[in-house]
C-alpha cells in the first residue's frame, strides 16, 4: 500500500506532515508513504529526522514536485497553471500506478480540481464531492457535500447518496447505513425546492432513505448519512467548529467566575480534553474525494501530526475496501 | 405598553404561558398582558393562580380565542380555515390598535402567515422574515432569515440586512452594526450564485457591510448580524441545538469515566449550568418577526415561563424602540 503525501498542504508546514507519515508507517508495516515536494527541502527534513526512522526509512521516499498551490489560489487557475504543484505530482503517481491514493491538507477545491483534471471521474459520476464525518453521541456520521458542489440539482444529491452510502458502508462497517436528507423539517413537504425534488429521487435509491432529517438531528447518531449541497454542508461544518470552539471558551469563562470552580476544573480538565479529542476534526482523519477514478484524501489546513496519519490510514482503508467499486456498482444498479 | 400573549402555542402548556405573563408584569409596572385562549380554560387557569397575582391582577386580562392552531397544522391551509385560532384573535388585537404586539411559541410558520394576513408587510418589504438571536464568546449576533423564506432572491436578503441592521441598533443598541453575509469564504467570489449576487447588492446598502462570514465566525462575536435564507439559517440554528446539547452529553460521558472527574464535577456544575444558560434560547426572547406591519415575537415551541417572559420584554422593546419606523426609513434612503 502506497500513500503519496502532499507535504505543502498544510498550515503547519512539511515537519508536520513528515511526522504523520512517520506516525502512520510506524503503525502498519505494510505503509509505504511517497513524500511529495521540493527535493532539497524534503531531503533537509528527511536528513534531520534520520535517527527517528530505525527501520521505516525504505518506506518512506521522496517524489520531487518544485511548486505549491497556497489556500489563496484559485483552484481552476492553479491547476491550469501551476503543472508541477504537489497535488498534481501527487495525483499523476496515482494514475500511473506508483501510488495507490494522495493525502493532501492544501487547498480543497484545488485538490479536487486536480483529481478531476489526472483522474477523471468515475464512470456515471456527474459531480465529484468531498465527505465529512462529524462525532456524534453515538457514532460518526458522514455528511456530503461539505464543500465541492456549492449549486447542485437533485440528480447530483442523489449520487452524493449513493457513494456516502457506499463509503461509510466499506470504511466504518455500517449495515444498511441510514441515509437522511438535511432539512428543515421531517415532512416531505418541507425545505427549498432543492430539497422537494431531491425527496422524490431519493426515494427511489438502492439505499436505506430515511427521509428528511433536521439540523438537530445531525448529532443524535440516529442517522449515518446526512446528504446536502456543498453550500449548506460547509456551512454546517463550520458553524459546528466554530460553536465547539467558543463552548469551550464560554465554559472556560464561567469556571474562571468562582474559586470552587477553578478547583473543579482542575479535576475535571482531562474529561473536557476527552471531549475536545471528541468533537477535533483531526481525529476523524480527513475528508474522502467520492466520485474521482482513484483515492484522494483532504484534511484541514490545521491539521497536526496525528490528523495526517489517521488520514493516511483513512486512504489506504479506501483503497483496501475498494470503495470506488462498490459505488459503480451501487450506480449501476439504479441506472440500470 | 399591552402585549397579547398566544397562550395555546407551546408544547408546554397554557400554564407555563401564563407564569411568562406574570413574571413579565411583575417586572415592569407598565406593562398589560392580554392572554389569548379558549375563554373557559383561561378562566380556570387565572382562578388557580389568583393568590400569587396580588395587584397583578388588573394588568392581566383575557381574550377569548376558541381555536389552535397546532405544529402539524400547514399554515396556508390553517391560517384560511382556523379563523378564532389564537394567533388569528392576536393579531387581530394588534390591528385593531387593542395590544401593541403579540408574543406566541406556536406554529411558526403559521404565526407569520397570520401576521401577514392580519397586519400586512411594512411598505416596500417583499418578504418579511424571522431575525434568531445567537450566543457568540462576545455579543449576541442576530441572524435572519431563520426559517420563514427558504428560497430567496438577492433582494430578499438585502432586505434581510436593513431590517436585521435597524432592528439590532434599535434592540441590543449596536452601534453601526456589523453586516456580513453567510458564506463558505471570506472572498468576494467564494459562495454559491445567490451569495454571489447579494453579496454586489449588499455593497450598495445604507448599512455597515463587512462582506462575506463564514460559519466559523458566528460564534465569534465580531459581526452583529448575519444575512442568509431561511433555509441555510434555520440548518444554522438546528445545528447548533444539536451539537450544544450533543456537547453537554459528551462531556457527561467523558466525566463519568472516573472518580476524580466526578467529584469536579460537582464543583463545576453551577459553571456548566451558567454556560448552559448563556446558549439556551430561552435567554434570547423569542425571534422578532422582521418586516410585517406590527409587532410579533415567535418563541421556540418548548419555551418555559422564563423564555416567554423574554420574549414579552422584546416585544415590548421592538414597540418602545419604533423599531418598524426605523426599517421602513431606511429602506427608503435605498430606494429614493
Amino acid at each position: 500500500m502506497r500513500i503519496a503525501l502532499d507535504v505543502m498542504g498544510g498550515d503547519r508546514g512539511p515537519e508536520m506532515a513528515i511526522q504523520g507519515a512517520l506516525a502512520a508507517v510506524q503503525e502498519r508495516n505494510d505503509l509505504h508513504v511517497i513524500l511529495v515536494g521540493p527535493r532539497t527541502l524534503l531531503e533537509e527534513q528527511v536528513a534531520g529526522h534520520s535517527s527517528g526512522w530505525h527501520g521505516l526509512r525504505e518506506r518512506i521516499t521522496v517524489q520531487h514536485a518544485p511548486e505549491v498551490i497556497t489556500m489563496d489560489d484559485s483552484p481552476v487557475e492553479a491547476v491550469r497553471k501551476k503543472k508541477e504543484a504537489t497535488v498534481m505530482v501527487g495525483f499523476d503517481l496515482v494514475k500511473n500506478g506508483e501510488a495507490d491514493a494522495l493525502v493532501s491538507a492544501g487547498n480543497s477545491g484545488a485538490t479536487m480540481a486536480a483529481a478531476i483534471k489526472k483522474l477523471g471521474r468515475l464512470p456515471g459520476i456527474s459531480r465529484p464531492g468531498i465527505a465529512g464525518f462529524f462525532p456524534t453521541v453515538k457514532k460518526p456520521v458522514m455528511l456530503m457535500d461539505i464543500g465541492a458542489n456549492v449549486d447542485c440539482r437533485p440528480q447530483h444529491l442523489y449520487q452524493f447518496a449513493v457513494m456516502a452510502s457506499s463509503c461509510t458502508r466499506l470504511l466504518l462497517n455500517y449495515d444498511h447505513p441510514r441515509i437522511g436528507l438535511l432539512s428543515i423539517g421531517a415532512e416531505t413537504s418541507k425545505g427549498n425546492a432543492l430539497v422537494k425534488e431531491t425527496h422524490c429521487l431519493l426515494k427511489q435509491g438502492p439505499f436505506n432513505f430515511i427521509g428528511n432529517v433536521e439540523g438537530r438531528d445531525v448529532y443524535k447518531g440516529d442517522v449515518d448519512v446526512v446528504v446536502c449541497d456543498g453550500f449548506v454542508g460547509n456551512i454546517s461544518l463550520k458553524i459546528s467548529e466554530g460553536l465547539a470552539e467558543a463552548a469551550m471558551q464560554m465554559i472556560k469563562q464561567e469556571i474562571m467566575k468562582t474559586w470552587r470552580a477553578k478547583v473543579g476544573y482542575l479535576l475535571i480538565r482531562e474529561a473536557l480534553a476527552g471531549f475536545k479529542k471528541q468533537v477535533d476534526y483531526a481525529e476523524y482523519g480527513g475528508a474522502p474525494l467520492l466520485g474521482i477514478d482513484g483515492t484522494g484524501i483532504i484534511c484541514h489546513g490545521a491539521s497536526n501530526a496525528i490528523a495526517i496519519r489517521n488520514a493516511i490510514e483513512v486512504a489506504a482503508n479506501m483503497v483496501r475496501n475498494r470503495v470506488n467499486e462498490a459505488i459503480v456498482h451501487a450506480l449501476g444498479e439504479y441506472t440500470a
